[in-house]
């Protein structure tokens, strides 16, 4: 039987006991359970609204419950619903009538969203921290290799020569934005619901500010409906995630590509592939497209909460109780990303030769000669137009632009001198975009020495 | 070690193990897997590929095998990663050489495949027979409240009287073409995939029609790389339950307003309802909330499984792996659904007598009048207006239009006659809308009997 | 003013009237709502419920406004909301009373489900053509290249030669079943709807059947409310255009891919592809990255249609107004899509060496030689070890395995023959794949067969 | 012929540029285009890299062509692609070698993105400022309704009384947290990407910080590559639109409830309904149903951008262009929606009398027993019980808990008082919840004065 079963003359069917029930994936909020138990009777005994004995054979008996729950004997039952009930009943088996005061001035509506918000605390600083590891690792790649020129990619077509570490140092920042994301989420996250009780508050003179200390928040919730009723902050985690996911399948179909044999521009340890049960030759890069298919799970959990949220109207509605599956599976889809992501970057070798060789096409070096003419006083477009013309004519000759005669040249790009010839190479190519996020080896340099002090 | 490994040196990472195993779902597989690899080496022992022998030995190793998961003595190994895997190698400790050859001329690529397909086909059918179920207890609800009048909404606005049952009914029509969109689903399903091998078929001599007969297929697919790269008809499955969500989530909406004190139309069986941890007093329609709830989740798994497909290249690649997890959520969310349906379906009573008072506003008899203005040749938009004008009358000398008098009528509508008193019965209205579809007693009866043969 | 307005004090707001139009975008619909109002009319004077010369004005001056309409010098007014007041407004300025009689026993409930099934009719038939005529381009080109091998890939790693055409002929399935979703997402549109009035029905005594007919409806909708309140057949449309643009996302990948200077498998008509504005030497596959992008889109209006949906009570609700642009939007991209790609498909030219050459890595034999140890009567799993064992061993001696010497061979494949270097061909290894959905030049040359008399 | 034609030998197809094109959209961003190119220009002649007199120049030409756009003067041509193309063209046009030279150190890729970046800074600042009208009207109804009181919901059931304002007031924390969002989303946009070029930097000595000032930008960005192929920001942006969109759609719900006939909570003013094409007394809250429904569509833009982003390489691919219109949709929804919804809310009327009755219901202060019995010592979850047992014996009596004498209670509570009558009161109910949060005159009373002088 409930604990809510008063005015009931039924017990729930089977079937309704199965679907309503959340026991089996809730249990994961336990020690935040507890601990928002412990700051609650702790101020209702403070208030001396239950004795100062009552709260601390409350509190002894939950850090018992804690460590049972730790050790799994203790018994979860289907039947309570819920990590709220089942705990509430176990304090009450034990303890009585001092156990059946743990529940004063409280609701479930506002204990679950307490437990929710203290477990995204905990998370949010877990997960960033794990992002600052990825960036440690692509930070000590990226310096390992931090003179490979590689070409740059738009249109998956070779652009311009960059230096490899450039590349990585793109996600870097990406990273490094999905971690504002997060810290920006936690503010909104960090406020204490306590007191809100099912929608309107309580009628006992309870100290919400006492509580709120005692857990460490900075700040509490500033209407009781609003913060029964809202999953907003939990919307944006998972949108923070969605896009940290939507990084990590970029990063991933990259790695993927670099190590296609078509590519060939880097091999990936062999304990971050896997093998083929037909195929005994194959090594496949399973880590990154397992991290860049997991991309449609943190999508679809933003969408399922965005869904169960639409059109509700206040304050609780059941749908939400919906709100943990998701939440509890994009945390843990970004733990595994992360638990695998910094050890295969650093598991990376790179094919230095191949990627130069890939750089050195000279019409890599196409916008150098445009904006070599435009330093000639020749108008951008102008010089574009022509050095297109460079290309097709080397094309239609079947040879590249760097092979041909200065007077062949002058006879397309009169302005050309035979200073045009240093151009052609990868290195001094890179070295010119030597401007504040470009990838010149200076900038990189500085850059490197930013994320290393960062990230110490 | 697992069983691809021969050519790696190292084996592979704990995180990684963590994130690419899928033992621990896709054992929900261990049927399908065993039942297509026992069809897979009747058919190799058949072509003489491998023999008779190993092909019987195999498969009542596979029954034994099979009895011992659904005993749960079975020794599952997250080291093995899936299912076909930890089965394979079960053969093999078992049986040695002869287990060694159960996966010739086969890839796990197709074996997936397969096993997926069973599976879908199995849940396709239950699926619709539940929902069967579903319109059984709408038919017998309506049946038995067949003449219950309650106002018709649009814009959750009072529109026309209507039946009760005309409502129910509304909602079997959806949940039809749900079945129907599931069977034509179950064509794309109903395709034997292996012999595709890991992309590009085998060399061996097999015979994938004897393969599909053995497992009760109408057809073989015809393309190697499609058959072991594409998941639409899993996408179009995940679509077809998500509307199928979309239209619980309106029923589901529909009981919460009618339960809800304003409506107190209907009310719920208490054992379809739950209680408040704080508030004593409450009996709230939990189920239905859930149920409208677990329409994010639903639409949350198309969205995982289509953002997974999004821009992969041919053919098979380890993202798709990930298709598993939504297909089973999917499936487990619509069987909880369709346990508990039916049932609080049938705990519904009515409150007739509020619901014919809610109907009986005359104002929902306002089109009745314009049309029977129309069969007095008043053009219908002319006739829309005036009666318009007498509702607004009504409503400035705080009235109802059926308590004004003739002659007041006649000011405003020339074309009354004292029959237009007859108009304001929301029973004759009802009966009045006599045709294919319409609301009128006739048609509901006409229709409840071919439901009740269809369902029968 | 509105047609609706007769109960009203005072007029929407100008905000509302620019929230609440919709014949910004709903003139799309104009020429279904001509053809529907004209049956309506015609099938209200068969029922005598407006005289036969009504009828025949207003059907004129229907036609006379559709050509109107066509020059672009039909004066549509915001003000008049939607493209069935615009018309009806229309109808009554010019016929008077005649005019005032087209709205009779309708609403626009069911007007604009009628019209939007009429145009999903009219767009299915097209679309479907359209993805024949892709269908017909892949062909062309596959027969065009049929003897063409190319490494096939899974992880996008080299795996087992191919045939070029096999994997154009995957997309030829895909595109199939993409036709057969149409088509029975066609059965679910076809149906009629006109008679459901506003939710319940008409008390006029109309005949539905003779309008089903006149409009060439094979059904009529058997539930007022559902026929008004439903959009389930534009949700299952919108899914199948989204998994149709998830196939062209994949082709295109494959395209972007091959286009690569790393791949260069292929090349693009200069007329698809498009230039850099910086950078002179660019020749960018635009077009099937656009076609990928555009997945984003089809994704998008899906969820935006279900999440309008999800929660909705019966019957209309002005909500699904919204249902429109997401519709238009999805089949206009789809034709844009449909518009470029078969012309870009036919604009293909192969780099056959590149490909051949490839697909000649040994590595890419391993199976076959695994499948010939089988055929020796080793079991498969051992051979496939071995074989795995051989690729380790030549890498570690920085050769491949064709390059082994028989006896070293031997040491690790006891059962190994000279015939084993026969197997490295690529051409050999295509050949023996000859089952139905293999590879195997005469399995394609069937299917290519197959595909051209059935898209003749 | 577009500017980048240089290399082609053909024109792009008519197919093409109507899938490839996109200045029927991206003229939107006109005024952001002309003010960066100054502003870039400005900073080249600074630089010396274009000499002064043709920085004016095209300055003053930019300022004509801006004035030629605002009076649909200006020709567009969709042969030239996109805004970029446009005006560029136009300068040569006008300015000939000058015109030419403004495109130097400037690629389209950081060009779109800079401008971009300028848009959203714009209507993030409007939509906020529109966001606090919205704030506005809520306090502003909430103060002209303070004293009413209501029945507080959850499960859309009875739960306790508050007050009206109360509940409103929810809604002005909950587009506080969307205003918050929207700032930290600033932070993130507001950082100026030019001088990326085409993805690696330009090789001319341009400033960046100069042009940064210039435009007000408080940051540059810090890697050419991320700043040309990233497009969180805008996903970011569209996902707090998302949420926004999601507690618009939350608070129509809650009025098109209370305006039904069944709750008659309150009314809306008449420019804010509309009526029907049929029935003739319907006055329905469609402003807040399109609302409702247009949380369709700001979720389908999101899930439109982020499919887009799955998954691309880097840096620039073409799939980004597709970036924009659900950019551009999502802001102009928004902007709809804030346009309409103030004045909505200023045209409230509240039915006083049937809310308060709806609050009176005795059960409603079943939590309030509870608790005033935990003041008398009894254990809350034993008080809960005894409450549940009060309302269960009242029910089957057919009676009230209110309308029980005091003997009859006290078998059930035996410590109950004669002072439990006083607790029947909803405002009593609501004046005891004096918590921060909580629904007490005095502290909604506070919090409206706080709201008044924050949104002075």
């Amino acid at each position: 039987m409930t604990l809510w079963h008063g005015r009931f003359a039924k017990s729930p069917a089977k079937s309704v006991r199965e679907i309503s029930e959340s026991i089996s994936y809730d249990k994961e909020l336990y020690e935040e359970d507890i601990n928002g138990s412990k700051a609650h009777v702790a101020m209702l005994a403070e208030q001396k609204i239950i004795p100062l004995s009552s709260a601390k054979k409350i509190s002894s008996a939950l850090d018992q419950i804690k460590k049972e729950i730790e050790n799994q004997t203790f018994p979860f039952s289907e039947e309570l619903e819920d990590i709220h009930m089942n705990i509430e009943k176990a304090l009450i088996d034990r303890l009585g009538g001092d156990g059946a005061k743990v529940h004063t001035a409280r609701s479930r509506n506002d204990q679950v969203n307490l437990d929710t918000r203290l477990y995204m605390r905990k998370k949010i600083r877990a997960i960033s921290e794990n992002i600052r590891e990825l960036q440690r690792s692509l930070i000590s790649k990226a310096s390992e290799y931090k003179d490979v020129i590689m070409p740059g990619f738009t249109h998956l077509q070779h652009a311009q020569p960059i230096l490899f570490a450039h590349h990585l140092l793109a996600y870097c920042e990406m990273f490094e934005r999905d971690i504002d994301r997060l810290e920006d989420c936690l503010r909104r996250v960090n406020v204490m619901p306590l007191g809100s009780a099912a929608l309107a508050g309580t009628t006992l003179p309870i100290n919400r500010k006492s509580t709120a200390e005692k857990l460490a928040f900075p700040k509490i919730s500033e209407n009781s409906l609003d913060a029964v009723a809202d999953r907003d902050f939990i919307c944006e985690f998972l949108s923070a995630l969605a896009i940290f996911a939507m990084h990590i399948s970029r990063l991933s179909e990259d790695i993927i590509l670099w190590v296609s044999q078509e590519f060939s521009y880097v091999s990936l340890g062999d304990e971050f592939c896997t093998g083929s049960s037909l195929m005994p030759q194959k090594k496949n890069p399973d880590v990154a497209e397992l991290c860049r298919g997991k991309t449609g799970r943190l999508y679809g959990n933003l969408i399922h909460l965005l869904t169960i949220c639409k059109g509700l109207p206040l304050s609780y509605n059941r749908d939400l109780q919906e709100d943990k599956e998701p939440l509890f599976d994009s945390v843990k889809t970004v733990e595994k990303i992360l638990a695998v992501y910094p050890q295969m970057i650093a598991s990376i070798t790179c094919n230095k030769r191949r990627m130069l060789e890939a750089a050195s096409d000279p019409g890599l070096m196409a916008t150098d000669i445009a904006e070599y003419l435009v330093m000639k006083g020749i108008p951008f477009r102008n010089a574009h137009k022509m050095v297109g013309e460079l290309v097709k004519h080397a094309e239609k000759n079947a040879t590249t632009i760097d092979k041909l005669a200065l007077p062949e040249i002058k006879k397309i790009i009169p302005a050309a001198d035979k200073d045009i010839f240093n151009l052609f190479s990868p290195s001094a190519s890179v070295s010119k975009r030597n401007l504040q996020g470009g990838t010149a080896p200076e900038q990189i340099s500085s850059r490197l020495k930013f994320w290393s002090k960062k990230l110490k």
